[in-house]
């Protein structure tokens, strides 16, 4: 399945970034799930460019819900929410269509769809497309917030500087969630602004390290193959654009741990069974154990950079250098963050409707 | 779907570790492919336990083709392959049914399952149950082979070792698909398994990185959105057990470098578009650049270890101290390489029928 | 997956009757097809109610292509189409929100959506909703046209009244799409169209039943097994509105035959292989055999009839009489014709895509 | 998906006639479903070939549960069902290699699989196959009946010859499932067999029509779109071999009523809410209204018959006259009775587990 994500909750986005509109269709959320436009806005406002640290294209995004919300309420029918696009600067591309932008998608567009790709601003490959996933994802977050089960992302390293760690996770979550530049540790924020800024400034850009972590999910969700969680997550994490690297709990640091260093003993809290650690990030055979699921996101540098570049041409099949003009980020750490939440999001609802019904979430 | 991966060729596995039978059913592969059994026994041999460094279970595996290949070729209908379990000692897990063993799946395993689990040996979650992934992915290795398409996975850092990375890749990957300890510096070969031998001694056991490496792969294959390649080769590798963490090119080492750094520049080599270096592991986009795939799995180390863990018994809700008896591997990375190698090719099967038709592998 | 049909090529549909918008996104076309407005036009025009057999609800179509399509083409990625609801009189539904109406989903969707459903003139049930089948259905029936496959579909019965058999099968093709009322024989044709004014003047409805053919399938495309042509035909099928009974070929009419007669010899015409007869519809064994594909549908009375009928009120649970207002069409197989056409080209498009790649019907 | 069905609950077969094995996989039921092998050995009888009206080969199933089976329950992974061939007469068949026997899967076999397909007996064509559809069908069947979902099929009609139709569903139900002919009225019977050995004796056969009631299944089940009911038990029904058409409640009949004749009015029976007649066969819009499911299908002829045919050699391209030897039904729908019950009493397990969640049948 193409452009579609899901099983019993699914998701299927559209669009180009200088088409007419793009959106997505999410289908199989349960009915009766509030839909607060608002917070659908607000998920919005993270995702798009801010201040000096991203591009100059500053557009609203005036999405509308054209079905599957009645009353205020999910109706359990399709969900298309779509949003024009606007302020689309064409002429800006046109110039270097058949230049390959390196870290870009335009020479594999162009094997795969043989030059009819909308090549303008990255066509169905932008970094915009996700506005489509994140104003799905949001219905999808509320859903879950409903239920307990609360998503939280930080920034945990970019340009070389590192974030603290998680620690009241349900506070650090409550706090990330209001932030435009979501570190939990303010200076650290400060020192990873400037960085980005200095990037800027020479033609630059910089990535980072995602780190996001779910509280409330419930134990025994998940597939022991194919369908572990792991690889549900991973499925549609590694479909954000830029990310190049997905690790649960510990991830690769295990490498260099022995079995008793990376084993989470259990112990009983309560009535409730709990792990005394938590480095294989609430998951035990591709199965929820009912800690909070946690894993990070490697995030690549911004590919669009004002630095010449060589590269070639493929229509004249000959070298070129490439100077790339436009509006572009020197770091889109910030902003996937609320698209790795929005994706999240979409596959836990998919997971929980397969094992508990499509009223579930209701 | 649970134990199904894939959608034009297709992967289902069945059995655990102390039933009747293991084994797999691999559908939609083109009809007329040459099935090697010398090569299927090959590749299980790489996978089951070798010397001191593994269990001391050391089983055959007779598996059987019995459906799906008829005069020595695929007929293009459903090869199914089962291997007898043999030498099953159930009486070793009987004593510890309800104790958690940490960093296994039994705890998780009785959430979904509710008590009706084949608990022996982890039953249906157990590494053994690989062997039919392995088996069915010998001959999607060898269908991609005749197209030109090799893998090839060393384990580059184990215990704390790491080794040479890879060379010239074709050569590499040749030596390390006869080797059963694949590790491209001998020197260092050794010092993996010291380490190993010594977490062994120590009633531990250790991790390691498998990386691996594929040429031949055309340009243009994979989705812009959810099947991007990253997405597919990650959902597949993150049902392996033990896989913890999955990066493509350079992956988490990204997140420290700006975009000048980790682009791909492109250059004309002859008639033929290349990368001058592959920091984006082959994927641009989530499409194949005709760059070698390159990419890396985290693997923890084995769970079962002899020194006593903490845990609780979750049939009584209470605490509970476990000393794990029986046959265990103290690393599993040597006998994982095989299983990703197989995986991988399975997952490149599909992405090729659904690219190019059904026909394409023939 | 719910509201999405097909693997390689795909249909996601959405939207209610009386919401904003309707419309359908179509994902897995090649890139490079021509997609002609007018056409699309042309088909939402045929799934217009017509005169005085129809409803008197006669709204435009005003459908926007929204991404997908560049320069006049396919691109390769999803097509969304939208489709504004207008001239919805929303309030001559409210006064029978709890009555079932016979042989409509009120009372079913209730039991699914728990009331959250959108009432109002079927919602996301309504005959409406295929507008946006039938305008994607459009860009896949000129793309197989391009590659030589042509679809037909007569009225082969209608309210007692049966139209004449497919004859010189490439010409009834031709007339077929350029009729608004699709009857091979203009006589019974106005037959047909005698008998529901009839039942239109009583307050009544009529049904029928819609003979497919479609010419230029090569032969080897489906499965033996549960994607059989006849399983992927008449599961997109059936899931339009009203059909209650599939048959291929000969069909139920097979069941008085015996083998000798309902066999359908192969014989050579010049160097290409066929069958004298065709009670097998172009289908043996799951798989196209080159013939024509031959198949009919049933097609139930409108259930929105005007005569007084007895129901229940499902919200307060009593017997209650129902008196059905507003806007209903006595028939509507004439325009579930095309609606067939655009849900069999769909079909059609998803099985050679995944038997001969995504690139087949560029 | 090729030989696999289902998404929640999923089947996937293997198998050739005259293969080592044939069988199938069953994933996704829930845990603690107990599995009695009497049962299923019960059910494989009754598709097993009877007395004069059947094929001579008498074939024993001795099937193995190889999997997914722990202390006579289901674990809740997979179970997989293997059935080894026997008695297989492979020379019957290699001198007719290249003829294309009339109504069967030779030369599209041939046209798929390009001359690799094992074709001894129709290979993987074979309603041999059938026989891992019934063995996993009646696991399946069990569960459902746990649930008081109870399924039965008659021969509604066969050789021209009528039964009577359903009555007392209850006690119908009950009755048909003892029988090895399914047909309620034991004169018809009579006179169905009667007809099919005349059939037999001039190296005919014959076909007809078997029809199906499901009761006990809750209301809301099914999906408005693509994933209807009539979708999802007309692709697995159309994949069983033979069947030509499918019809729900009233069908095809449907087509000569008036809206006024065929809606299903509603009325409180009690605190339950009923319809007086089911011409829809227990679907409104897809979705299950709580009354029982109806429907029919339509079994053509045997293709195999020992009259001579005219048929072509597809190997030299030219006609050739075919007289088919070895061991064939003169009917098959007496056999193909339970393979309908069993493909039903799937999809009915995947629809209820994909809305109620994978537990819903422990």
């Amino acid at each position: 399945m193409k452009n579609t994500f899901g099983q019993s909750v699914s998701l299927t986005i559209f669009g180009e970034s200088h088409g007419g509109q793009i959106g997505a269709v999410l289908d199989g959320l349960a009915p009766g799930i509030p839909v607060d436009e608002d917070f659908i806005a607000h998920q919005l406002t993270l995702r798009r460019p801010k201040g000096r640290i991203s591009t100059a294209r500053q557009e609203e995004d005036p999405f509308v819900i054209a079905s599957g919300v009645f009353e205020g309420k999910t109706t359990g029918t399709p969900i298309m929410i779509t949003i024009p696009n606007q302020n689309t600067k064409s002429k800006d591309y046109s110039a270097t269509r058949f230049l390959a932008r390196p870290g870009h998608a335009d020479y594999t567009a162009n094997c795969k769809y043989h030059g009819f790709e909308d090549y303008r601003g990255g066509g169905h490959f932008s970094g915009r497309i996700t506005a489509g996933l994140v104003a799905a994802g949001a219905i999808a977050i509320a859903a879950l917030k409903n239920k307990g089960i609360r998503i939280g992302t930080h920034i945990s390293r970019c340009a070389g500087v590192s974030d603290r760690p998680f620690g009241d996770v349900e506070a650090d979550i409550a706090a990330l969630n209001e932030m435009t530049f979501a570190v939990l540790d303010t200076e650290r924020a400060a020192g990873m602004e400037m960085k980005i800024t200095q990037a800027a400034e020479s033609g630059d850009s910089v990535g980072g390290i995602l780190e996001t972590v779910v509280v409330g999910m419930p134990a025994g969700v998940g597939e022991p193959w194919f369908d572990t969680v792991e690889s549900v997550l991973s499925h549609i994490l590694f479909s954000i654009p830029g990310i190049k690297g997905v690790q649960f709990g510990m991830g690769f640091a295990m490498a260099d741990r022995y079995g008793s260093e990376a084993n989470d003993n259990f112990r009983m809290d309560g009535e409730k069974i709990v792990t005394v650690t938590n480095n294989n990030g609430g998951i035990n055979g591709g199965i929820t154990n009912g800690m909070p699921l946690q894993f990070s996101c490697a995030v690549k540098p911004t590919p669009s950079i004002y630095k010449e570049q060589d590269t070639v041409n493929f229509a004249k099949k000959e070298n070129a250098p490439l100077q790339i003009a436009g509006r572009h980020d020197p770091a889109i750490i910030h902003r996937a963050r609320v698209v790795v939440d929005s994706a999240v999001a979409i596959a836990l609802c998919d997971l929980l409707a397969q094992r508990y019904g499509t009223d579930f979430l209701a």
